[in-house]
């Protein structure tokens, strides 16, 4: 045989060998769907977590309810271990129900659909009574100044932008207006803010959502108002209707409480010291049911579980289902579970996660080096039967995001976007906005990814 | 320049001419893609479409309203010309509210979730009272035979295979048994027959459609049933718990009535006899607002032709939106409007209808002769960020079905098909249902095939 030929043919056979390891990875995977869109349980869990348990800030009863109840569905999903990472997680509570109004210059008052933000301080029983500045921009609140900022409530009226198709786009744009408009604003002081709720659509419903304070200024007063009456009062302003607001909230940060990551485990059968991560965040926040923010990546991650011992596949490495606790307002789950990794010199070769909602699954966000996202990129073929084409974008997740201090590579799933934000941190996000075979559809992709990882290594 | 060279700069020249022409391509496109998101009226004209208007089935004053509401929303949109093509529809009626209960072997009554099938014949206002007889698939019913089935009600049970991540497919499979059941259980001498509702959910909304009977056979009352109820029956048939089925029906067929097909108008500016259309199908079922089924294709069309006249977009050729009148129970609009395509000669060169619903786009679906087909498919990656990826399917729509006789390339919007079977054909079908977002990224994608098609031709 020439060594042209000797080449050649051996590149016949890695071709022929690619060719056939990836139809019996189609095969695996379509087993693994068929199991998952046919006898999937991450619809039911999701429903009892949202029905049963409910809303679920960190260091809420609720949270400790969901933690127990994550528990056994791992221990059902067919986990061998399953255990609990003890972590302090803050805790804010919103206090009695808000009130606020806009004092008409007619004398009448507008009641309006408002929440406090998370982790923001309350106006304290009395309330406040202010007149409103409202402020496009941040250019615009640095424009204005002390001189017309002091003592008003500043309304940032920053809507999301619809061009954007991801709208996670239009999410970080005006989210910097929930997270450090309320600092911002009192750097002039401002005495109150209130945002336009981070929302696509028009609704009545307020938006809450974390804001961060800066220790240099004072902690003022910070609510969402819904979207209808950011539309609204930005008229009334406009026409010289409105004399001032008053907002009422009782909310406050208590000292930090004990909480936990909820871990479930599969131990690999030839590697299990490399261990690959998957997971959701467990707490939500107060208003809502947590459906898809974040109910769906726990049900979804436990899914990925009951999918491995129902289909009998046994993987290598060590797969690990992670309900984090606290992503929404701190972040500590992420935090623990990588200063355990830490501690025990723990080995974590990928972790995966879903927060971006149970939504129809549409790619992979992948944070990694070139080498790692050229692997992944080679296996893109075995999603697209499940709605999983693209695999361009950045990716990863909040909880799992510290794990790159330790080499992990890692992954988000990127579920269709378009409606998210009509519901996300909003009493809208119920159990009934869920779609079964969305989310499911979702689950059977990470099962997928997880799966060839593990076959493949990263 | 040697021939080799030349050959080379050519190819650079084209290439880089393509490229800049798709460059251009993806500016003009962009810009539809802000005006639609940004300013569309689809969620407006559906919303007044499902709740001024409501169920519009072909022969009903709703639907004579929609026509007149759709007329004047595409002389909203700027269409140079609106009017109407008559055409005579089947005048089916669901008359009274339908009745049905299960005589329990222990004397009590289970009330039944049901709906007559669309043009099916009623049981006559005193009912029937039979035995039932649950049948899997129609090799058992062949199987059975008249000496089973005579005399009895069949109850075909077979539920949409979830394992199917495209659910149309599933819909096709399990459909056979709402369109075939009941003429194929008239000839075993059935007295009527309960159909599964072809949902891919659980729950109480029976599920309403056609069903089309044989002249051979008598023409047997047809119900559907929810799917709750048909789980709940076939375990209480299998426990011998249940003695016979009432079902009570007045519906019939009337003699046919005069209807329309809308059509808005944009003159080509260059080759004005050559024609495109878009489309979608304005009647709906009689359960339902029709939202997802199909306001949707409707408020699509018409903000194909609202988008080229806000963005000053000039086609070449005549772009037309047709709400075509009467897919759901006989098809007339569509044989209508080839009918008059023919008797004016006049030149398709395509036409795409939207009639999967108003959910997050995912691709086309292609109807033509392989070399337009690849031309579709080198402006691939216009679509892309936009959602839609997908142009491997075969497509089209009933409505323009009827225009490949005279040559017509066909394409069909293929949107995300997880929730589509939840709601199709009920009363869950509602404007609520449709997200402002999917639909109008929807009509985004509509846009940009009909502004290449036109640009491009083909």
């Amino acid at each position: 045989m020439s060594k042209k030929k000797f080449f050649f043919a051996a590149w016949l056979l890695l071709l022929s060998g690619t060719a056939s390891a990836q139809n019996d990875d189609s095969v695996t995977i379509r087993k693994i769907s068929n199991e998952i869109m046919a006898k999937g349980t991450a619809y039911e869990n999701l429903r009892f977590l949202c029905k049963k348990v409910g809303p679920r800030l960190s260091g809420s009863p609720q949270a400790q309810k969901a933690v127990e109840a994550t528990f056994q569905m791992l221990k059902e999903a067919g986990a061998d271990t399953v255990y609990l990472q003890p972590c302090m997680v803050p805790h804010w509570i919103r206090g009695e129900k808000e009130q606020g109004y806009i004092q008409m210059a007619n004398g009448t008052k507008y009641p309006l659909k408002l929440c406090a933000l998370g982790n923001s301080e309350g106006t304290g029983k009395k309330g406040l009574n202010a007149s409103i500045i409202e402020v496009r921009n941040f250019e615009e609140l640095d424009r204005l100044g002390a001189a017309v900022i002091k003592g008003k409530v500043v309304f940032f009226n920053f809507p999301m932008n619809p061009i954007h198709i991801n709208s996670f786009w239009a999410y970080r744009e005006s989210g910097a207006y929930r997270t450090r408009g309320p600092a911002r604003a009192a750097k002039y002081g401002a005495i109150g803010v209130m945002v336009r709720s981070l929302a696509s659509n028009l609704d009545d419903f307020p938006h809450t959502g974390t804001t961060l304070y800066n220790d240099s200024f004072p902690k003022i007063p910070a609510v969402a108002i819904s979207t209808n009456d950011a539309e609204w009062l930005s008229r009334q302003l406009m026409r010289k209707m409105v004399t001032t607001v008053y907002l009422r909230t009782t909310c406050t940060m208590l000292p930090d409480v004990p909480s936990f990551n909820v871990v479930g485990e599969i131990r690999g059968s030839e590697i299990p010291d490399e261990i690959i991560t998957v997971g959701g965040h467990l707490d939500s926040w107060d208003l809502a049911e947590g459906a898809q923010d974040d109910g769906a990546g726990c049900v979804q991650s436990i899914e990925v579980i009951r999918a491995y011992k129902a289909t009998g596949l046994k993987p290598k490495r060590t797969i690990r289902a992670v309900m984090f606790m606290n992503e929404e307002n701190g972040g500590r789950g992420g935090d623990k579970y990588l200063e355990l990794a830490k501690e025990k010199k723990e080995k974590h070769i990928f972790a995966l996660e879903s927060d971006a909602g149970g939504f129809t699954p549409r790619g992979f966000g992948l944070d990694m080096p070139e080498e790692k996202r050229q692997k992944v990129m080679s296996w893109k073929n075995l999603f697209y039967p499940y709605g999983v084409y693209d695999l361009s974008g950045g990716g990863g997740g909040s909880d799992i995001g510290p794990l790159k201090q330790i080499g992990a590579a890692l992954a988000g799933l990127n579920p269709d976007t378009q409606r998210y934000f009509d519901l996300h941190h909003a009493a809208t996000d119920t159990f009934e906005a869920v779609s079964k075979r969305e989310l499911h559809l979702g689950a059977v992709n990470m099962t997928a990814l997880i799966y060839l990882v593990d076959k493949y290594g990263l």
